[in-house]
């Protein structure tokens, strides 16, 4: 794992949160980008070499809102970018790690991405990150 | 702020998440540091410019402890790199942050601290820290 590619935080509404974290980093948003497929829409932060994603439910069944509804708004989850997502998603099978998605998908922001199950990673929520472009 | 510092999970068996994040980085930590102050065991590994903090309680009125009672074990705070920890205490409270600490203190890893409330950052414990030797 090269670095913290992203981290996630679940918000209420996205708009509020925008101006929110334009303040706390001084510096606004560089992109907006819908996931459908996730029913999310995220806004992302540059923070030197890392990146904050805000992500807002847009349906009820999204992750995002399940989170919310359980936890409260807060941090929902740590990317960590990776040279190669399939190797590792190997690597880390063989070394018992349970993986939400075996085979990597299409997530923001120009990423191939998988989850890991949280149960296998003390409760943290990871996500591995490859640029499509690498 | 220039960068993600690290990143505190709250653990419940130090010894044990310390194995589990060895083989999740492929690498061990680097350093272990008792913070008496704040009721806390912390393990630090390296991913690339940021930072994985392990965090387990040692009473029971550690922060960490209360964290875990509440929300179980997780991600517990982001921490960002500042240049300058007072000047930017200043300018978020001139913004109308809350500070937990408004003057900065000693952190682990040879940092000076200072967090701000979780309330006025959409729930997410965020926390600033300089380097002493900056």
């Amino acid at each position: 794992m090269k670095k913290i590619e992203h981290i996630g935080i679940a918000v209420k509404d996205i708009e509020a949160s925008n101006q929110l974290f334009k303040v706390l980093f001084d510096k606004a948003h560089y992109k907006i980008e819908d996931v459908e497929s996730e029913g999310v829409k995220t806004s992302f932060f540059k923070c030197g070499p890392n990146k904050i994603e805000l992500l807002q439910a847009t349906n009820a069944d999204s992750p995002i809102a399940k989170f919310i509804d359980k936890k409260g708004e807060g941090i929902h989850h740590i990317a960590f970018a990776v040279e190669d997502i399939e190797k590792e998603i190997e690597r880390l099978e063989e070394e018992g790690f349970k993986m939400i998605h075996k085979v990597p998908k299409k997530g923001a922001d120009n990423k191939l991405i998988a989850f890991l199950h949280p149960k296998s990673t003390n409760g943290v929520l990871i996500e591995l990150c490859q640029d499509i472009s690498d």
